[in-house]
């Protein structure tokens, strides 16, 4: 990899601010959970798996100058911080189940020193960021098989090693077919154009061949036979299936049903809440009406025009194909399979 | 209407440069068929009906200083520009039709004086302008009687004055229509974005309530049934109903038949290609990778990248719930129904 993600270097987190990709290759820096924060909010990290590692190292950021001395008092600052942090985007299950991470580790070591549940609470979320990495590979690994030699693959966003700890989810199941790949397409993914930003860039790096298209435009190549398969990441699964992703992955998902293309979503464990029954429970974010009207700081309609801004939609369970975990392959998702799978 | 998208003044063309809206309202200056080769190449003017027009005045300026004093050698001269004019776009079948009108209107006048028949054609063009004008109230007309009460109606390109003498084909139908409609929709349309720039700009100077979202958020809308009926615009019809029009109806095209939406085209008869069994011989238009690479001049991928751009798609009639022309609405197309609206 030619950049990190997200790393720890000099007492800090390091991010790449990929908001300036692929133009520069610019590093954010964190020392505050407030810093991190912001960095969630305004996108210099996205991504689901990601952004449950900024949280779990913004938690630590919250509590590390801390100067309690019992662990009650401790503990409410870092709920404080782990309450804010929860705050700073809400679709992506993988923030809430890291900053859970991060407080079940605190609590189970709560007659310990606070000197060194500060210490435990860093290497916890080292330990998220080198999970995340090999999850990554098995995902790659247990999607590989799903990919027919001399296949066109379509893929939407970026869930790449920019959207995790590196190597990607869906992107990981890419790179791990290369060899089986003609062509990944790329959606560039209005308005934000993470496809064309960061996929893209993700994937000539990585040698292999890509194309970028608007996103509207997949469905021309789908009647042309030009689509053999598609994978997508995944913001939060409910417990039968159904799936919140970046907006126009349902979009995707109708055209490949439509055009009888397999589709299917490449998630960790992680992205699952068993908590909710179905997708409509799933909180979808709407964002700033400016990220539709403006790109490069220019308005591209009248100022005064009105704009949804649905950062998510959810795509039903019947129409995804399977969803790839690092445990293994679920097809055909639904309550039963996935809670053996996640254990439940 | 607070604009001309083409008029005839000074001796001269002049049309509002598309390029620029909404942020400026500049007008372009055709002296010649060659200005206006470059004014639709570069799509200063763009869509179906519009470049017929400013097809029909290029051709006039392509002859007008003719030294010829015989009808053939002037033939010849009228010849050469309208084939000149031709290659400009490929797609819109309007501009060869209105190309085809001025050659055969001279063809008549064959026995009059070339200065006469000079004359007869400025006449033609001002025609065809004036007659599109009439076309797109009556499809308006027509179409109206297609929405129910209290819809939301998605758009998707700009099928509006600006892509016609005035008033519009799909917008006309929802100008029409505008005591039914609680909410228009508009596609922003990459990559030329002639929904956020042209339509949202339209439909707020109509006074009517717009709404701006990125071409891959409609699938959404739809499934939380917010869209009652789309309405677009056509580049050309086969003989069996198949369209052509800007890339990314087809895509709306299938989304609406999955959420079973109406889905309607609005067209002059001029769009027909009856010469065209279905719309698999439609000539599909590439255009420049840059138009997707860049946005405002700053490329928003990296430079390198592969790109597809294909300016129009062809939606099957089977997902056309029905084509409203200015001769009345042709429920579930086909060749028959067609051929019998069409007179042939």
């Amino acid at each position: 990899m030619a950049y990190d993600t997200i790393r720890w270097k000099n007492n800090r987190v390091e991010l790449i601010d990929q908001r300036y990709l692929p133009r520069k290759t610019r590093y954010a820096i964190c020392r505050t959970d407030k810093d991190m924060w912001g960095a969630i909010k305004a996108m210099k990290i996205r991504g689901a798996p990601a952004i449950g590692i900024a949280g779990a190292y913004g938690a630590y950021l919250g509590i590390r100058n801390s100067s309690k001395r019992t662990f009650g008092a401790f503990k409410k600052e870092l709920d404080k911080s782990i309450k804010y942090l929860a705050s700073s985007r809400p679709t992506a299950k993988n923030l809430f189940w890291a900053l859970e991470r991060m407080d079940s580790v605190a609590c189970k070591n709560k007659n310990k020193p606070i000197s060194d549940i500060k210490n435990i609470l860093l290497e916890e979320a080292h330990k998220v960021l080198t999970d995340d990495k090999k999850i990554c590979r098995l995902i790659g690994k247990n999607g590989k098989t799903l990919i027919k030699r001399s296949s066109n693959v379509l893929t939407h966003c970026n869930a790449g090693g920019l959207a995790t700890g590196e190597y990607g989810t869906a992107l990981g199941v890419i790179f791990s077919a290369k060899n089986k790949i003609k062509m990944v397409y790329a959606d560039e993914t209005r308005p934000w154009l993470q496809g064309a930003r960061l996929t893209v860039w993700e994937i000539m790096q990585e040698k292999m061949p890509v194309t970028l298209i608007c996103d509207n435009m997949a469905a021309a190549l789908m009647a042309k036979k030009e689509i053999d398969a598609v994978v997508v990441g995944a913001d939060r699964i409910a417990a039968n299936g159904d799936t919140a992703n970046k907006i126009g992955t349902y979009n995707v998902a109708v055209l490949a049903h439509y055009h009888k293309i397999p589709f299917y979503v490449a998630a960790p464990v992680s992205t699952f809440d068993l908590s909710l029954g179905s997708g409509k429970s799933i909180p979808i974010e709407e964002r700033s009406p400016e990220e539709v009207k403006m790109i490069n700081g220019v308005y591209i309609t009248p100022k005064g025009a009105l704009v949804k801004n649905p950062a998510f939609d959810v795509t039903p369970r019947k129409l995804i194909t399977a969803i790839i975990t690092e445990r293994g392959v679920i097809r055909k998702p639904d309550k039963k399979k996935i809670g053996k799978v996640l254990g439940r």
